[in-house]
């Protein structure tokens, strides 16, 4: 018989018909006539209780079933008298594929902290709150596929290992062929010639660089892979390797591209709504009770677009008090991004045109000399979460921009 | 007006009505009265063909025009008299975004070596074939993706970064934040304390670790990332970075696993077929005139599916003279496997249940104590693409393989 997942049995129309379910014991509980088993097998949140009577051969195996255990069950849907469940699963046979001694195995019913759970890395997927992770960063990363194909972006893999920086030196990984305690040596430095790529090689910060050439050839293109930060912080805005989406846009200009920031967040929030509503709401029930609402709040609000100029104005008028000063000139802190996103506007707001001496020297110049196409997109409870900008097409202003900034142009 | 990808354009139900199209000149011929400039977005192989008439006042921009340049064209769209193509458009206005100077610009209407593309890899997107590798490519990425999310398989992110060798030491990139030239020493060794992560830390070359373990609670999962291998082995079968596909299945035998990844191959070259027609045409052309009969052999064909000991009875008994000799007990060489493939069977093979002496320890052992359930899938001009195995569940004979191969248990 085909294997059916526990996310399509409930799923289904009607009981009735027979099913193969396979998964791993969470609970266990037995009478004389009966045991109850509650399975899992990773599809949903949603456990599966299956019932062996006394009189199924089967039944001496499911009595001594713990939690952990693996097991594959043939048996019958029937809709399930108890109740918060639709269906269970009366059993004709069962089989214990996978033992898992009680004695020993750590994962148990009852709430394990993620500190004890970090210790038993190869067990905490089995968890609730890892398992809803697994799906709700699945069901995200597909989405994020499925939005730029829908709009003809080309995904574009760009090069891990890299010599170039994009985000200027010190916070980059090191990666070497050679010997570390006994380098070749050439005048005292390292003699990258006999490494691996014949010169000193790295783990990319970004793969803009690539993706703009890409962008200048198929007109929109994205990547999405995994970036690397050496930076040594230990926040919970750092890791020291996540993924990342970077989309290039050819003949865009920064309303297109905030418009295409505004799009991508609602179909992202609004798709993991939709299909992880199980997951999500145990999110909400156990973690953060404003997580579904923080999430609501992007897919359905019309995201205000406020020129920075007029952000630090209403900064500067609040009445508010903050730890970090505000002036026109400095980078918005964590604390403001928070007050406008979530008490001025109390919606997502995408601030552009920042001033162009805290902006990267590419961005493109508005007519007043002193402020630059860029953006933020900034929503509550999170902050800042898209940085982007419309590129300097003009060269004679681009090599200016150059100039200022040290830069050669060669 | 809303920019019209050239794409778009070419599947239009009919002529008529004003588009908006945004692209790079490939070429431009000038009459007196007309100039026409072909132009590409990347969005297809085909070239959209702009009719400039001599009362338009963009006309004596356009007639200026060479490759490279970029251009916004608003006109309108009527059926192409020429042949060859369905649409093209007569211009309204034109305006020139970039400009591109002949003399430095080292892209012509020819063909290029690709060694001499490899010089300016900032613009080789922009020939027809970089541009149609990346069109097909991104095809096939997506097409890996839908495969597995329509089955209900979890798209797992593994670590890039890891203290951890799953195949065996010695073709790991290292990665460190440590002055090479001056590492921190202790007892003549480097002291990697006071490296990034606190320990050795290197590029991985699978992420199998993790997708089983992701495996052992949620069922089916499935990697798509960059891996790496150190080797310096420059042949067209060895890369330094490269993405790998890696799909880990619980609950399943060899014969479910063979099943899918014949489904796997069979959609991925059909999707190909169907979604990149023009792109593959080009390679068929151009590059390899048995390109599309290969995809199409892959897609129409039922796999065969042959054990190892019947691959070696059918080398031995073939009448072929192999560079390497056929013997039970010794892998299968690249010749042995497009023999098989290409000359005797003639459609992709599976060939199952390999010698448990050239396998790793962890494949379930047959009853046969000799081989163990792995297989490789062959495919015709291109010979090994995938390779898996069912694991060995029964602990004591896993136990019994690890002391054979001289591991530790704990």
């Amino acid at each position: 018989m085909q294997r059916s997942k526990i996310k399509d049995i409930f799923n289904a129309s009607q009981a009735g018909g027979d099913v193969l379910v396979q998964g791993w014991v969470k609970t266990r509980r037995s009478s004389k006539s009966v045991t109850f088993i509650q399975i899992t097998d990773g599809s949903t949140l949603q456990d599966l209780q299956i019932v062996v009577d006394e009189a199924n051969p089967g039944h001496d195996a499911a009595s001594g079933l713990t939690t952990g255990c693996s097991v594959s069950v043939e048996g019958t849907l029937v809709e399930s008298p108890g109740q918060g469940q639709k269906y269970e699963v009366q059993a004709k046979s069962l089989e214990v594929l996978g033992g898992s001694d009680p004695e020993t195995y750590p994962l148990q019913k009852k709430r394990h902290s993620p500190e004890f759970l970090r210790e038993i890395a190869h067990l905490r997927p089995r968890t609730n709150t890892f398992g809803a992770m697994a799906r709700v960063r699945n069901s995200m990363a597909y989405a994020i596929h499925s939005f730029y194909q829908e709009r003809g972006f080309q995904f574009i893999q760009t090069p891990i290992i890299t010599a170039s920086d994009a985000e200027g030196a010190g916070s980059m990984f090191q990666v070497t062929t050679l010997d570390m305690a006994n380098p070749p040596k050439n005048g005292g430095q390292v003699d990258h010639d006999e490494d691996f790529f014949g010169k000193p090689a790295f783990l990319t910060v970004s793969g803009q660089l690539e993706a703009e050439i890409f962008a200048l050839a198929l007109s929109d293109v994205y990547t999405f892979g995994p970036t690397f930060r050496a930076e040594n912080s230990n926040t919970s805005r750092h890791l020291a390797e996540f993924w990342m989406v970077e989309p290039e846009v050819a003949f865009c200009q920064l309303d297109g591209l905030a418009e295409l920031a505004e799009d991508f967040l609602k179909h992202i929030a609004g798709h993991v709504l939709e299909n992880c509503a199980e997951d999500m709401a145990f999110f909400n029930k156990w973690y953060d009770d404003s997580t579904i609402a923080t999430l609501e709040g992007i897919a359905n609000a019309q995201f205000e677009r406020i020129a920075y100029t007029e952000a630090v104005d209403l900064l500067l008028s609040s009445g508010e008090k903050f730890e970090f000063p505000v002036a026109w000139g400095t980078d918005l802190q964590s604390e403001h991004e928070r007050y406008l996103t979530e008490k001025k506007i109390q919606k997502p707001v995408i601030v552009t045109d920042y001033p162009k001496d805290i902006k990267a020297f590419y961005m493109r110049m508005n007519d007043d000399d002193q402020t630059v196409r860029a953006m933020d997109v900034l929503v509550p409870r999170i902050g800042e979460i898209i940085g982007g900008s419309q590129r300097e097409e003009r060269r004679d202003v681009l090599e200016g921009r150059m100039s200022e900034a040290g830069m050669s142009h060669d």
